[in-house]
């Protein structure tokens, strides 16, 4: 693990790799074919609002960390975040979630239809594994991002997610933490896992790396929990207290305001260990990083 | 392009394969981390539906043709089945076509529901390419795949579908082809030019190849238009006359019954003749699988 005498702060930082994520994926929708108008202007819409970028952001930092450039990490970052989008978009549609606010703006089924967000969901999956694919990557990110993605992960965690809703008493915090593990914390993990195969970190870098990107995962939607209690529509860019509403299964529910907070506490503390262990530097990114997840209101 | 002597019948071929083709798609679900028991459910009983599995077989057959073993063909064969299925789910949803009735059976959110019906179609193109992926397939497979399933094929040519639907006298038989080039085409293609790679097919064979798996595809998409016109429920084990009723752009709706029979045959020719090109033998699968599309009844 490379000690850079200084980094930029935290901040700066994220900002900075915004810019260059943002950048990285117009890069990808200007030498992809996005199929016809209507489609393209869907698939740019629900891609380039302004989102954290926080999955692309983890790739970046733990390539870099690893030795790696960021052109080594820009294929699984764009990659990353069309497949986090795709979740968002079919995650807001009218049979799901049903969200009428993402990114501080209409959700892609509010304007162009839910049939298109369907399609542009489905679409921007198509586009991850071909972007890794056309970039040249290895057959590996395609293993770590499709497992991560699928019933295993991502998916898997979602249908446990759905099935838990509305059980209310019938549902414990070690449930809701299993749901976390696969609806969450997989596609997070594989941000940080990407980055590290990006970089060519060895295998026992990649093993404490993949236990500091599991829990980072963890504490985002412990927080993620907390924040739909404690939120506000204006700083969320969603709408808050839906959890609740909607009767999902969160950390919140089944352990209460301060147990949900102790836990992401908690959680917090585990994965600034992992980091640590792995030789992440105190005052580095990786560790910032950790507490900036646990203080964010969005 | 080998001549094998004798060849099995197609249609006998044609039920061995799909017996195969389960085979494959059975010992990938075995392998494959389904997620939770509903989600596994609910895939299992989208995939392994009484299908034609067409693509499979075109994979299998054209991998055969250029020397390849079944074995090689089997990971392509069980990725674009999983790719196709995931489309089919997704196409049934009340937002889309609507349509309560695949293959048979109950469609899938009818079953489970619609919010699991959104989540087997995403978990789906998630494991057609981790399949791809663990079974050490070339990122050459992943990009055939991806490019034929995403905005660039399939999607978009959906996307193109829906927003051609109802504006009836505005579409006409050029705008039609189009959508088929994309909606069905691409996949159909992409199983020819999968096998074609899987089997080690050299570069002149592939082009040849890629032109009958694209006349196929539009001559099977012809044909589809003119089943939900002259098909009955039971043998088509979906809804027939949906495509009018739903105001769909079809060549029936812009060239009339006769006309839309005629572009089938043209089309039909076409691939005999792309098939002959490449030395496909007069009297071999290639080309009765031709004249079988022309004809089939579902």
């Amino acid at each position: 693990m490379s000690s850079p005498v200084e980094e930029p702060s935290l901040v700066e930082w994220l900002a900075q790799t915004r810019t260059w994520a943002d950048a990285q994926m117009e890069q990808a929708l200007s030498e992809l074919e996005l199929g016809p108008p209507v489609h393209r202007e869907a698939l740019r819409y629900a891609l380039m609002g302004p989102g954290k970028r926080l999955r692309p952001a983890l790739v970046r930092l733990i390539c870099n960390q690893v030795g790696g450039r960021d052109a080594d990490a820009s294929p699984a970052a764009v990659a990353i975040e069309m497949l986090h989008t795709y979740s968002l978009v079919h995650d807001d549609l009218p049979c799901m979630d049903d969200d009428d606010l993402r990114r501080s703006r209409p959700t892609v089924h509010k304007v162009y239809g839910e049939a298109e967000a369907v399609l542009v969901g489905d679409g921007l999956q198509s586009l991850a594994f071909e972007w890794l694919a056309l970039t040249g990557q290895s057959i590996e990110q395609v293993t770590i991002l499709a497992r991560a993605a699928g019933p295993a992960g991502m998916v898997g965690g979602q249908s446990l997610d759905l099935a838990a809703t509305g059980r209310g008493d019938a549902i414990d915090a070690d449930e809701v933490r299993r749901i976390h593990a696969s609806k969450t914390a997989a596609l997070i993990g594989a941000a940080v896992e990407l980055g590290a195969v990006a970089g060519g970190a060895s295998t026992d870098q990649r093993v404490g790396l993949a236990r500091y990107g599991r829990g980072l995962g963890l504490c985002f939607q412990a927080v993620d929990d907390l924040l739909d209690v404690t939120g506000d529509a204006g700083t969320l860019g969603k709408t808050p207290g839906k959890d609740e509403a909607d009767q999902k299964a969160t950390l919140v529910a089944t352990l209460g305001l301060e147990g949900a907070r102790e836990e992401a506490r908690s959680l917090a503390q585990e994965t600034r260990e992992a980091a640590q262990d792995v030789g992440c530097p105190e005052g580095g990114l990786a560790l910032a990083l950790v507490d900036h997840l646990l203080a964010r209101t969005h």
